[in-house]
């Protein structure tokens, strides 16, 4: 079993400062071993019939199954989860396991 | 100037054999240099009220925002969007640079 990951596409509403949310995330997940990596980042070409008015998107990878149980069930999450998501105006979230179709190239030795 | 993301979100039409188009899929990435790794996946979770219906996800890195303009221009990529977006009864897209914010673990030496 290889790695899964948890996907949110999210549209912020009106007035909120993301930096701080951004802040608050990067916080968390730091502190949260069971979190393997974490990227996001902001849509840049802002085709809305594309995007759907979405804007952020952000990836936590997990090195199992069990690891992403255990951080959606850990408190920390919860709290945070609950300032997160009063902050948006849409959400999506996917979980799943990733398959690699086509591998990176290796890093230059 | 780091890695960009081409993120495609989607939900299927009834009856679409997704297998097929997986196929297509991975037959054009693996043919197109500029395409740096792809993955994909299907959410597992089945939350509606979290997936709003989305059940799959693609994911193209690219090595910079101009390998990702070429292969968006390119005509296999057109011809391929075509057959994909045919299928779709929603979908959504989103490119973005990717901000590491917390660095996978170093392998094992």
């Amino acid at each position: 079993m290889g790695e899964v990951k948890h996907l949110c596409l999210v549209k912020f509403k009106e007035g909120v400062v993301v930096d701080d949310l951004l802040k608050g995330m990067a916080e968390l997940v730091s502190e949260m071993d069971m979190v393997k990596s974490f990227e996001w980042g902001q849509d840049v070409l802002n085709q809305e019939m594309l995007t759907q008015g979405f804007t952020h998107v952000f990836s936590l990878t997990f090195a199992s199954a069990d690891d992403l149980t255990r951080y959606m069930s850990h408190e920390r999450h919860a709290a945070f989860a609950g300032t997160f998501m009063a902050a948006l105006e849409k959400v999506v979230v996917v979980d799943f396991p990733v398959v690699v179709a086509k591998p990176p190239p290796p890093l230059p030795a």
